[in-house]
């Protein structure tokens, strides 16, 4: 043993050293793992499956045990006070076969650079759909090689059985950040020394919260595995939805998480649906219903919102009642779509209405299940179906796939209202889960198109504002719990004014820079003063001029190269940094046609990198409703499910449905 | 009158086309002045100054009346559904004398270049404190050049006159922001899975809000204004406090506002004080009581501070209770202090107790009024004072102005802790307000010193910490608003970890760059992870490791060229920027002694701009006890002031002192 022994300091000890840019595997720091991990929460009655993988690092600075997994490790679950039991017993299932594979990673770059990756051999066992229903703090116990142990301590939440609120409507807006708002509030609104005109309507929110949105193995996270940790109240790792990351090669074998929509149907079999205005598969959208490392299974996934999981004995959430927005490519049958099959004709077998334009979309009754997926891709953004709507004709994005552009798109406000009334109509007395998402905020904030951005930011919080009208109207607001949230942030900001024309005047890149005005000369909007001859008519609540000579000057910490100019694009989504020609296809420059007149910002980020990039930041939670003062002060992204789930009453002490007090 | 009215049409459409860069005068779009300007709110009873002028632009292009201001203006005031008065009438004032003078201002960035000033010729009266004491909408007329009108409209806020707090302290980190708060915390605490183990302080309030911090001409504030709308519920112009800027000569004669202090002092006699790690003259602790257009007259404002306005009729706020900080310069005889006498002297006659270093400071009693002066300029950083505790030496900021370091200094916590201890006997049962300030957040995030600024962030953060626990143990906890906000942003985000010793290896500043690992490769925080050899024995909640390998990657959209190489600056604090031989001395370049092996980045401000600049973003609020509930949702930095002031009972509906309920 003393061998053994001195060998897992030494691996405890290494952990400090590697293992920082990449790392082996998330959420396992020692050569144990359990997956839930350490300090994940659970709600009481979630199906999850538990993953445990005992690694032997063949080669690199973790190596060890000559590359032979420990296959007679085991598995043991303690609740605080009670009994120490294995899982079979305590979970009253059969011991799972043994698993096996390899997989290799690289411990950072200079290991990449010398192309010097370690290899990981692995031996594992999952448990497949379990579910705790009792509240407390459990320890799970991995014992391996001889002496060595890696705890994961659980706490499952306390019961919540009563459905506060009959319906939840969750708003997204994509990587919106409050230096967002404000902006957008700026553009759209106006103010006389400094007394704003008009508010934004998440303004009007009456409790506000941050959320941390950290995911389990990096500070910064992507769209996918905070938006599992929103719907299903566990953190995961980047591109991972609906599962813990494994090792394993599969990328549909990875322990799963129930998420809001499949407790929901199966507690209360209330209605469901999502709207977004990225393609209907994209990490946000999908993330209700899917279970993936990966989210770039685009295919599998809408198989698995029609059908549920498949492969694994699991729960059935049903389909969406209603599913509205783009990614058509994963439905025409083809190339994108789950094994080349049709899946309009799938969904419309299952029932579903389909619309594939604003106009049917506008005609679609309440009654039945409905999908509508108006184009191919993310939706061309607000700014150009509304302002510059002369470049939606240069997009080839027909919804059947065809050579054309589709012209006949609605916006998150026509998806929203047309799936609140469905929902309602079709949830009736057990009410309804809705997520909207304005996702290219997000797309547009990648590629520094803030005008693009800050658009479809209006677009969203007008969304927000017509769907409180809406529920007025039909008796649902003081029933509905309104949250708008986002899932991460950019490191955004305004920091002053740009004299656009004086910038455009000057031929150097250091003299161009004296056209941006701060503090005082930063000066008022120009983008809520009318212009002569420019009219858009898209109503109160956004500029009534895009293009002013004196613009905002706003951009990130991180960036790739890019020439900057402040001016709104008018000719299409902004491509900030490309390749150019006598440089490798991943060196990429500043885009020679990109602003043109303006000076060049040198990036901040790797060159291969063509955009800008998520950030830290804690993100907004605005809240109204039943119990919306839950939704105050700073909490984790995670605790946004759990106090979803506990005003839903989906925190049960057993398997039984709810049964519904009204 | 033909020939008036006409040219008034043409005056106000040039409006939209000039003065944006620069404006003529903040507040007044038109060629006659109400200041306060319309949309401007007021206290009941809350004492004010009333400036009108009317302009004649004598050349540019405004040009008007052959540069003749209209000297027979006249100013009326009406109350929504009452009767329209003169302001003599309404007052019960007489009628001030008339003023003129002439100023010039450049219109644009073209203008300045070309150096052809625009003069204007002012016609201007001041009606001197005044106070409205009934609620409501008032319209303030003033008429000139025959048929010219230019109308504020003010609105007196609702009568408040209980006393609901017996003390309120209201904690600055100036320039935070919420990106920065989430950044502090991954420094200062460990997470597991992504879930924190300990959390900030600030993360524990029950309250959130956001506050906007727009000033009254421009959508950038500074921090006199910003102070200003806070404590005074008006907003003003960039560096100016206490006053609405007028454009007269005098900067001591502007419209006067009533400030918090003034007005707690006034109708309840409670004690006050500030505490800040800045000179106590700058902007945000000296707006509690300094009135004037510009911030930069310290000595006059220390004055003030001591003696209350003394230049006109106004209301005496005796002097704060508690003074702690630095700016010894404004104290010590010589040219920084007012008319070069000793204020340490002025401050003893007056009965202050006097401390200049952290052993005097922690032997103050109780009963007598206290300055603490510790050092020249504003005081040495957290960082410097705390780990990098060897550059203390390098500075010659002795309190008493001798050519020696301060080496004997608090920080803000023994500050404050000392500051609520004197405030609470002195106060009495009438109670106190305490402002207390994390200065050089703000300061070092000028000079993109990441580490300096975060580092004072998790200084204001324990100092929130004791606090509470020291209001506690003082049985005053429940008595006591505590509140913590910001007065302004800065574009700052973390959007990754670096691999410095990756970075340092590398010879290009493009290779650099691929030092940074976005998302999954940001990896966990090293701040936190024990690193051999290292200890500071700073305590909980701060990093163990101020220097790890992997480090945050962050930035901002708004800089001057720099040299980043994303580690701490251990030989004092940064200068990103700096003239170099060659060129002009405002023509600033990366400073070649900063991060000698990072890489260039190049900047997006101006270019005789040596650092970062304030921001746009709403900034968080955080709140606790009675009133807190007030604090939740949006509003204007200005609603700070009406909050606190409403549950202080100082709405009131006549000049009388008030009467204590306990």
């Amino acid at each position: 043993m003393g061998r053994i022994a001195s060998l897992a300091t030494l691996a405890a000890s290494l952990v400090v050293v590697v293992g920082q840019t990449y790392q082996r595997l998330g959420g396992c720091p020692s050569l144990g793992c359990v997956l839930p991990p350490d300090q994940s929460d659970f709600l009481p009655g979630q199906y999850f499956d538990l993953r445990v993988e005992v690694h032997a690092p063949v080669n690199g600075s973790e190596a060890f045990n000559s590359g032979k997994p420990d296959e007679n490790f085991s598995v043991t679950i303690t609740k605080e006070g009670g009994r120490k039991k294995s899982i079979a017993e305590f979970f009253r299932i059969k011991e799972p076969e043994l698993e096996k594979w390899d997989f290799h990673w690289y411990e950072d770059l200079f290991a990449e650079d010398a192309d010097t990756p370690s290899v990981v051999n692995v031996a594992a066992k999952a448990y497949r759909r379990l579910a705790i229903y009792e509240p407390g703090t459990y320890v799970v116990e991995l014992s391996y090689y001889g002496g060595q142990k890696t705890q994961a301590e659980w706490v499952v939440r306390p019961l919540a059985t009563k459905k506060k609120a009959k319906n939840v409507i969750l708003f997204i807006g994509d990587g919106m950040t409050t230096n967002m708002i404000t902006a957008a509030r700026l553009l759209g609104h106006k103010s006389i020394n400094g007394k704003y005109q008009s508010l934004l309507q998440l303004d009007k929110f009456p409790v506000l919260g941050h959320q941390m949105t950290h995911s389990l193995d990096s500070y910064i996270t992507d769209s996918a595995n905070s938006a599992s940790a929103l719907y299903s109240g566990h953190k995961s790792t980047v591109n991972a939805m609906g599962v813990y990351a494994d090792s394993s090669p599969d990328a549909f074998d990875d322990p799963k998480v129930e998420t809001i929509v499949e407790i929901l149907r199966r507690v209360w079999d209330s209605a469901w649906g999502a709207v977004s205005t990225a393609a209907i598969a994209d990490a946000t959208p999908i993330a209700l219903s899917g279970h993936s490392r990966s989210r770039y299974n685009y295919g599998s996934l809408v198989d698995q919102a029609l059908n549920s999981v498949t492969n694994y004995t699991w729960t059935n959430q049903k389909g969406p009642d209603v599913w509205f927005g783009g990614g058509a490519e994963q439905f025409y049958p083809g190339k994108d779509s789950y094994k080349g099959q049709d899946y309009y004709a799938q969904f419309a077998k299952a029932g579903y209405d389909i619309s594939l334009n604003k106009t049917s979309l506008l005609q679609l009754g309440n009654n039945s299940k409905a999908l509508g997926i108006f184009c191919k891709s993310h939706m061309p953004v607000w700014l150009d179906r509304n302002v510059y709507t002369e470049n939606l004709a240069a997009f080839s994005n027909d919804p059947l796939g065809k050579k054309a552009p589709a012209l006949d798109l609605p916006g998150l406000k026509e998806m929203t209202l047309k799936a609140v009334d469905i929902l309602h109509q079709r949830g009736g007395k057990k009410g309804f889960f809705l997520m909207s998402e304005g996702a290219s905020i997000d797309k547009q904030m990648h590629t520094l198109d803030y005008d693009r951005a800050l658009g479809d930011l209006l677009e969203l919080d007008d969304t927000v504002r017509a769907t409180i009208a809406h529920l007025k109207a039909l008796g649902e607001l003081e029933n509905t719990l309104v949250l708008v949230t986002a899932d991460h942030g950019h490191g955004f900001d305004v920091f002053g004014g740009v004299d656009t024309k004086y910038l455009s005047s000057q031929s150097t890149n250091r003299d161009k820079r004296r056209a941006v005005g701060v503090y005082q000369n930063s000066g008022l909007s120009q983008y809520t003063v009318p212009a002569k001859g420019v009219s858009y008519n898209t109503g109160a609540h956004f500029p009534v001029n895009w293009d002013p000579r004196y613009t905002l000057a706003q951009g990130f910490g991180a960036s790739p190269d890019h020439r900057e100019n402040f001016r709104v694009h008018k000719g299409g989504p902004r491509l900030p940094a490309t390749n150019i020609s006598g440089f490798e296809a991943d060196d990429l420059f500043a885009n020679p046609v990109d602003g043109q007149d303006g000076f060049i910002v040198n990036g901040t980020l790797p060159t291969d990198e063509p955009q800008g990039v998520h950030s830290l930041t804690d993100v907004p939670v605005f809240a109204m409703g039943p119990c919306a003062d839950t939704f105050g002060g700073v909490y984790g992204n995670v605790d946004v499910f759990y106090k979803i789930a506990s005003c839903l009453g989906l925190g049960r002490p057993d398997a039984k449905p709810g049964k519904l007090a009204w």
